[in-house]
């Protein structure tokens, strides 16, 4: 069988080397170019002494002509507002795209420049309605078919996923939802920041961007899409709008989302448990816990899997939802491959299990 | 001049420790006797190695004549349930009490019972009256005359400071209030369980206790007392009730509270500093952060300040307050030994700076 | 083709565990039965919700008829004077054992009993002979047509691979070695203690069984051997004695020994890594670093490498050695499945990359 | 009274961080200038919440003749080889100076020079024979007079006073001492690298600079002066030499060095207590363990205390000795206070328990 030939622009950030060590296993994908403009020259084991005796391979700087003859699908691994200027090259080439920033996310291009202080390019203007959310629990069929699949934020995956179906079923009120994460530090990258120096890390733990956090808009579109149905833009001004504040936890890898939002009338655990297991029977990589078991940070991380649970608050009228992934993987790198294996016809675990 | 002689009872867990390590170097006191059912017989260094050549003292076990006869207060740092044995027999000997427990914070006994699966004993349901809760920044007058103070615990302490002036000065709903809160994992004391085994806790992030945590009366009561006014016990069923989720991170020391409120109309933000600075101009373990700063767990570990920032979310009409505080210090024995400091007329800072 | 029914007796501490984990995705393996006393009656996924949606397996008591029955190889990971009670049962009914217990690792049954303080009993006895030290890069011959490996220990392990070819080649001297180890927590295994205590050991650094940690007998029986030749067990009166001092890192995986040994005479770097490399030629599961290089535990973490570096001081005439590997893999399960392979005449790698 | 007034040069960094909290507690100090070229012009509140509502203090660039003229004493924080060029400035201007960097501790310029890889300038040499090593246990008489103490490095603290006592009185040979010491990260200052990155250093324990560590020369010469005798710098060709490997612990604060020495005959357990304590009687600051009772780092964290304990062992002739500091207090700023303290005629521990 022709194996698929993928390349990863950026591969040497964190979202980017669990990509390859994911890709590296993958019975159907040839591993074609690992690109980083870091560390071009030099061979991903000298990065990564991981990688001694599994993979022998050379950074290169990004070559598109070079990347693109080579490529059937491309994963792009770069900063938001950059990776604009990289994927339309790609898909002119015919080479198909999952992008891992948040620069199709949006499908306002209004709303995008609000909230991420840039405006969007017109060519990707223009790709915006093809541009599929990759949340497959949600879009399985679209991305199917996609050509440029724009890869969803960490954050907003634990949580869209977390809510949908209460949202889904008018379960609960789509005003005054509270969603307060919490994420361990290899969200925040690799770049380096007092912040994040291990001495100022450890052994504390903070609210950072509490006000304008830029995951934000991503999550308010999609439950507003959910909620009200349809697919259109409207959601600005009348959509659901959400208070979020994440916080940083001195943990490498993890989110922990903690959900509350009011129940319309009052509702059984049974029947919540039960839209949660029919929305999710076909999704593999969602587990619902039953009342009163809740997904802890653990049980997930190092795996593709979002675990969700929750827990009816009868003294207030309240439902919390606790939704964990592995920010690394469903936030990032594995999803990206499940949506590769759906754009491509393989099994939507492969490789990922 | 005489120094008040202090004994401590349950002073080999990690409240009763911290309570040792202030009161050895408080210039006002004498430490009279260490109670440990535990460790009686041993001295305190042999079991705590940091106090070797600093303090040299056998522990024991209680005798309650011996140790009423040598002291003036007692701080008694027992379990909830089991302090009401014990703190009445002081208190009979004319010794004052600072409890550590929940025994005497509530001061409805059903409210008692129904949380905390026990009945108070009835001298005990007698002392509620004359109990003050330790909470110095809102009851510093009649802690000054107490005999019996109820010290607070520590997710209660962080959340009532942390929103107290907003509820005061009816700046929001008394309704729909979220606390998300999150502590180190002393809060859960010495106990051996498998959750708190290293390897468990380390690199996890959980919620627990998610519906009924016996910290929620506490916190109900006294924020009804500050927005309705009064001190009865009425609020059951009229009063604030508040959606509480307390989340373990691994880390020893610390609690941050997130609190979510709506605002009642608009407020900016100098108003709402306005009202923060002057509820707090007399305190001297409260700081009050200009936003955008907000307290970070660091700022107060291993001090008896509880730091209180907040943040105006203007889309969704919300303001978060952020409510730092050491769950073993301004949430335990620094707490303690603040309100043994107002009650013996000593500075409210004395040996806690 | 019919694959290997194994079966794991101790399967929910931290090694069994990792067992279950590793032979669950095994293409050769038919996992069989789980036996746990500790949560019998269980599904694994009650008591370890990551296997949730993965693995759906009861846990049961300890029927040695019926496991025997059903299994071609069984893995024992049981404490140590335990095992011996179970394995030659097994071994009777025509079952292999890799037995992850000391048991059988003792070639002299008097060290044995001087050190775990404990008599080996008869039956055991009689299969010292034909016990194999289960450290394929040193017997991978012998592994092969084994019924019975004693699994090596995790300190073991790292400090024997880390050092043999400087003994093998007769590079250092016999006399005076150091060996320093440092380990992480999830190698104390899961059985509760105040040291292990996520408050008590977080943020702390110590030794521990300073004097006679009863890992010492194994590694100076299999460094001697190494040094002087031979396998008998002669070795108790002339043969190599270390100094070996474990510590505790505050991390869940990974044991980084630092091993000191004096050369004979003046060696160059290349001279030591051409030793190295050629005694490890064959191995897929060590890799070695060149000066100035030096591998670091999360290098090997969640693997099954043992990765070695070393750095020689002229000044005094030393060589340092670093030996790094994943306690529970390398250092227990995977260890122990590479030797399953190994015996079963699957490759090497299998399930293990 | 009239207080010293003291300035800190460099009062950003950890050491200097640590410095301001213990001095602005301090009764006989008037804390002047703080010295930050990072920072300069803002108050030290700003960068370090910590210090809300406790200090007030602005700070400022390097003035010479301001900081000069309203001290007595300075404390200068800065980097090695950046030291010499501020240090003799002080001095001509009839301050004191306690040196944090390295830049006084070498006797032998040329030593100096080859570790550091820069010469120090003419001045510096010249002041070098008034120098004092700052190690109050050793050199007390000599630091009462000092105008000039230069503050030992953290690692050379731990390992000097840990085996000072086996040194001087002979127990021990001078040759093969090996020295194995694992250091928190805040050891490694503020700087911002990629191996200090929380997410690269959590969960990860490695060696570092194992060959030349640049406290070597430091540990060498003090340990040969104690064996030797004498001030002299003849100890590069005939003096101790160690062989020392560092490594990082995943924690904020301490230091533990093992360190392992050859027993002249045979020594008894008490025999090795009493030297200890005969050599630590009129140290405040020293613990000695009696066996088998071993220090941790958490004994000593946030104290200024050095903890040490010892093994002997027996099978191979060794004694293991164990030392245990905070690397910031004990091996920074508590030893620098220490030493103001002497060479200003306050009690030793004045400021420091």
């Amino acid at each position: 069988m022709q194996k698929l030939k993928v390349s990863i622009i950026g591969s040497t950030g964190y979202a980017g080397k669990e990509l390859v060590k994911i890709l590296m296993n993958h019975q159907k994908v040839e591993l074609v170019h690992l690109v980083s403009s870091s560390y071009a020259g030099k061979n991903i084991a000298e990065i990564f002494p991981e990688f001694l005796n599994k993979l022998d391979k050379k950074l290169i700087n990004l070559d598109l002509e070079l990347v693109a003859q080579n490529s059937d699908l491309v994963f792009t691994a770069l900063p938001h507002t950059i990776s604009m200027d990289v994927v339309p090259e790609f898909l002119k080439k015919g080479v198909k795209v999952v992008d891992l920033s948040a620069d199709y996310r949006i499908k306002d291009p209004a709303v995008y420049q609000e909230w991420y202080k840039k405006e969007l390019n017109q060519i990707s203007k223009g790709l915006l309605p093809e541009a599929v959310y990759g949340l497959p629990e949600i879009y399985l069929d679209k991305i199917k078919d996609a050509l440029l699949v724009a890869n969803p934020g960490c954050y907003p995956t634990s949580v869209i996923l977390g809510i949908t179906p209460l949202l889904k079923y008018h379960f609960v009120e789509p005003e005054g939802i509270i969603i307060d994460s919490k994420s361990g530090t290899s969200g925040a990258g690799k770049k380096l920041s007092l912040g994040l120096h291990f001495t100022e890390c450890n052994e504390n733990f903070k609210a950072y961007k509490v006000v304008r956090h830029n995951h934000i808009p991503e999550v308010e579109q999609e439950l507003s899409f959910i909620y009200f149905g349809g697919n259109d833009n409207k959601y600005q001004e009348t959509g659901i709008k959400v208070s979020f504040t994440p916080h940083l936890i001195p943990i490498n890898r993890g989110i922990l989302s903690t959900c509350y939002l009011s129940l319309k009338g009052s509702k059984k655990e049974e029947e919540v448990l039960e839209i949660y297991q029919k929305y999710y029977q076909e999704a593999p990589f969602v587990r619902i816990f039953e009342p009163p078991n809740l997904p802890e940070v653990k049980f997930v991380a190092g795996t593709n899997y979002c675990d969700i649970g929750f827990s009816i608050d009868e003294r207030v009228g309240k439902i919390k939802v606790i939704s964990v992934i592995d920010n690394l993987l469903k936030g990032a790198a594995g999803q990206a491959v499940q949506n590769m294996n759906i754009m491509s016809g393989f099994s939507e675990t492969c490789g990922l299990v």
